[in-house]
């Protein structure tokens, strides 16, 4: 057994939601301790929190700099620091562990603002340190077969692809009614310039673009409001062009009244067409233009090395988000090990798409401000 | 029984398609009996195209003028005709069986010209007759279902429209390969100015505003055409603004690779979604916002008026696309029988209709041909 | 056009289900007129629903040997009566037009008694005439292509059946409360023997042996009286041998809340399984062992003659129950036009599988009466 | 949080499916450290697999007797050990650690033998130790929610009972093509008397028994060893009678093809009935007589208290079944900490389910050894 690496936290307070999510996908593989925290600013709350986590009292702080400094004195200091507070101090406090020299798991969107995630990347590119973004969904099995059948040209040259990430929990004003999560979603301050569109578009992006390798052209978008009182938008519909004639449309939104986490993606090309939706994640549709539609399984016939790596059990015994999360963390323990030796590692999501979903916000908030205007949009690798 | 109305039809001959779906859709209720036709301009193909149907070898016309001065000229001529053609021949044969005082039940889209639309808007004031415009897809019974949701105020004021119609079967080039269907529907001479958009765009145009009776303001529209050689749209993407703030996406493709007559309608209100899905009409998901999810089952419980209306048979017996498109062709006949005693009748999409999409097709060309302007789009009750 | 055949009714009055899907199935492929009936033992009754059904007041009978009697004299005489009367009329309706020299079509199942079934049997070899029998789920496209795969070999040898039809309608008493269709289907006088067993059981029995070709050997079966006062089963268990040693299991229920016509066939080979549900009747689940799962729709890919025969229009617009009806009724045609010519026909549903049903129906009463015995159940053709 | 309970394994070495499973669910929640195992009978084999799971070398046994003795002498030795051997090693093992007094979580069926089960029982009986069974379905929380729904009378009076277990990884005879997991689950000695009845069945009727509570007096069972040269059954079909007069039918099926886990149950009340299927778990169906039909989804609307228990993250991210069996480690530390302050907590499947499960096996056995003859079967709680 690969050695467990020594895990920080930050964020991820008793009350939240995606820190015990970090925790349960950083265990699952058994490949990471838990040993240090700062999991809250208040002193008291991040004690309690603490010692619910199984973390030593005198490894739980309230100040990530402070953490961040006393963890790397340590000859068993924290290696990695798992970042799951609101945007806007994910790069503040990345900042402060990479400059300390520990690898950083950091949240999504990568930052609340494009100057912040500018900076960040030169932060990280003196500190040589490594920097993962947690877009989840890449993580899952299928998903991965996704992104083989297309690298493997199983749908021939992309036409069109439909993109949409549907949520219904923010069609109330539960920001005013004390639901924790949605006050600082909902507010610029903490989430930046993007509501919806920060919160679940830049998923939605990532996917299509981790799926398909399309290179983003330009967009036009228009966001709304439909909430009363709220100031980011709920609602993001974008029109996407891409690289060599591809056309997409992408939704976000969290007002879709009935719909939990309906991220879904539908890619066609000239030979064949796929569909995966989040809420099944097990299956991927995949529909020849000359045969009969078919639906591979996690586990079943047909299933490539990719998928096939990311699976834990058998087919038919679903695996979920938790797994697919655990997976990202699998791979960070993996690409820390190989940090070390030197040795090549899988790519994972990182700076590079955190600066795209950045690009993506803003593009999309410039175009809606503008009705609507075309604005150029180009991926990190163009 | 009511009496048996006296049908003719143009076009229709041997090897189309759409001519015997408005045949078996006319005949399942027994309310018509096709007499006369002019079933191709080939006088022998007409010929037996008319023997194949029961009409009598002297009522079948290889002239539409001919027959519809013939048909109007004989005591037990057509009442009303049916006109099944490409495109551009919606007009002209319309005006002639009009202008001879015969009621006329006409494929969508309208016409392949906004002028030929407006000169049949004009016949059709001055000649007093019956115009119905064969929107089948909102004679299903669960369509009915969701505008009677609509109506009742059970989503809430609407916030969010999606709706899409994806076909593949113009994924390759079979205009160059002898489908006759997709000749026609690919020459801008015959279809008009719009591909998809015209084709099955206005059908998705069509229901949406059926549904929800959202009036449109602009929209922004991308159309491609994916296939080499190809001059007119085959894939449409299009943001839409409502009056009141509701905003819309519209998707219609006809290289979308797996999809056969994928015409979906999704609603978004401030208490509930609903979803429609043409390929399974006779379910229709209803998402309360604040409960479990719905599913209402054609002939099933908690089905209002109007879906119970056009129900022929008990739920969980299939009801399918020629039982939609008899359920126009029944109001048709039921619409003639009150034009001709004067009382009123219900609602059939006609003329307006017809002009909506028309105006529809021609936004989102003007659009697209501007990289995706805004151009207006007032409803025609607007 | 192939001549339209003269058609006469028997039961089918005003205000029962079956008779107006005959009525529908008959007409949509425009192969039948209908010109006579004896809709109802009352004649006002039998007069008023002649009105409705466009029959002439002159041949709307009250006495079908009466209706047989008249119309075999006439020169336009009914060539075929459909019979839709309730099952203890089948017989003697059927020998009184058989006697005349008229086909038949009658609905399932064949009788009310196994005595009255072999007397047809033998009226029906004297007679010379056709005999055809409503089941009418074996005219669904995607059941033929079933059957087409299992005789192709498609799934290999035959191992498991699992063979379903949940219907709701019964769980009360509505006997009592004035339905109609349930005062005499729970009847043992009008009925037979059978409850669910007998109306939809024997519907799921012919779909399997349909499929399947498999020849019964034995069956044991728990049949149960839930609703309080009924004597007839409302629902049947079955567990069934098969030549050859493939195993099956048969539920029949007309007390499964929440189902309508929940008729669903599973056939499990050495290389495949396939699985269809008469509810989404145009796709068909195929399930090889060693690939992906596939679904064929009706019209789409992969489509072998049987199924394509049977279709009218393209895939993705669905096809229905009265599609399917319809197919029954214009075979039933095709094969009264080839036994005037003594050209060869298709098989359709006739005595042999109407005794069939009713040995089914006996055995699963002989079996339920002594505590589930085992009771053998050869099939007509061994 | 509560303290970490020490575990150990015995069976579970490299190779198997179930051992890792074991150890995730141990892990997800973090309650338990595990520090001991003889995960293998082979030392070298044990060694290693223990090195894999982070088990330090000198608490690797290669026989579970030593392991047992030597941990009930540590001062830090393991408090409860995992037993996920083959069938026919679970009660040697399980009263080696009984009698050392350390509590017991034991994988399914209870044991290869009715005797070997009431040897265990005593044993337990004496030594006054925790013993749980993972009946690991009952851990989903839709499975919670369906037996809530049954408690809280939401379906009436039970009717019907359907459910089945279909796989297909058996169709063809890979134990002898060295598929471990085929060899010992198809072999008697090891297994027991029941092939896919005691592999599979005993989930599906544990299932059964849980959600629904009712009491199963006899059943008549047909088992079939399709496959060639295999001596268990692969296929079990068996109709079962309910205390009060419920009736029930039960497939377990090894050789189903395409089946992967297709574990379904569905149960009819007088009111209402419900399905859920295990390879979409976070949905369960509710259908009421009297109205459309509603899904209940984990994390949403109208979810009691019973699965909100055993949810850990919202609605819309899937969980699967590896949260499910985590849920029954979590309430077996639950269980453990309240053994040890005397405190009362929640039933979980034990030794009671084993016992159970057993009778229901020799029944089925009994029975198709007898041609299907009835068997009596009573319930422990009987």
């Amino acid at each position: 057994m690969s050695r467990r690496i020594r895990l920080g936290m930050v964020g991820g307070g008793a009350g939240g939601f995606i820190g015990g999510v970090h925790r349960m996908a950083a265990r699952l593989d058994h490949r990471f301790d838990l040993v240090a925290g700062a999991l809250s600013s208040d002193p008291a709350r991040a004690a309690a929190s603490a010692v619910e986590c199984g973390i030593a009292p005198e490894r739980s702080y309230s100040d990530y700099r402070d953490m961040a400094r006393k963890e790397a004195a340590r000859p068993d200091g924290v290696e990695v620091v798992s970042i799951v507070t609101p945007n806007h101090l994910h790069v503040p406090v990345a900042c402060a562990f990479l400059e300390a020299g520990i690898h950083v798991i950091c949240d999504k969107p990568l930052a609340s603002t494009y100057e912040d995630a500018q900076a960040l990347y030169e932060v990280l590119e003196r500190a040589g340190r490594l920097f993962v973004l947690t877009h989840n969904y890449s993580g899952y099995p299928m998903v991965r077969h996704a992104q083989e059948l297309v690298t493997q040209n199983a749908l021939g040259p992309l036409r069109v692809v439909q993109v949409e990430y549907a949520q219904d929990w923010l069609a109330r004003n539960v920001e005013r009614q004390g639901v924790k999560g949605a006050e600082w979603r909902t507010d610029v301050a903490r989430a930046g310039l993007g509501g919806a569109i920060g919160d679940i578009g830049t998923h939605a992006y990532h996917l299509m673009r981790f799926v398909t390798g399309l290179r983003p052209e330009s967009l036009r978008a228009e966001l709304s409001s439909f909430v009363s009182g709220r100031s980011l938008d709920d609602d993001a519909q974008i029109m996407l062009r891409f690289e060599g004639g591809a056309r997409g449309m992408l939704w976000a939104s969290q007002v879709a009244s009935g719909h939990a986490n309906g991220l879904r993606l539908r890619v066609y090309g000239e030979k064949a067409g796929i569909e995966w939706l989040q809420e099944e994640p097990d299956r991927l549709s995949f529909r020849p233009l000359d045969g009969p539609a078919q639906t591979f399984i996690r586990g079943g016939h047909g299933i490539g090395e990719a998928a096939t790596a990311a699976t834990r059990i058998p087919g038919g015994h679903p695996e979920g988000y938790l797994e697919a999360f655990a997976t990202l963390y699998r791979e960070a323990a993996d690409k820390i090990l190989a940090f070390e030796t030197g040795t090549p590692s899988p790519d994972l999501p990182g700076i590079v798409e955190g600066l795209e979903g950045m690009r993506f916000i803003l593009a999309a908030v410039q175009s809606a401000q503008n009705d609507g205007s075309r604005v150029p949009l180009h991926s990190a690798d163009a």
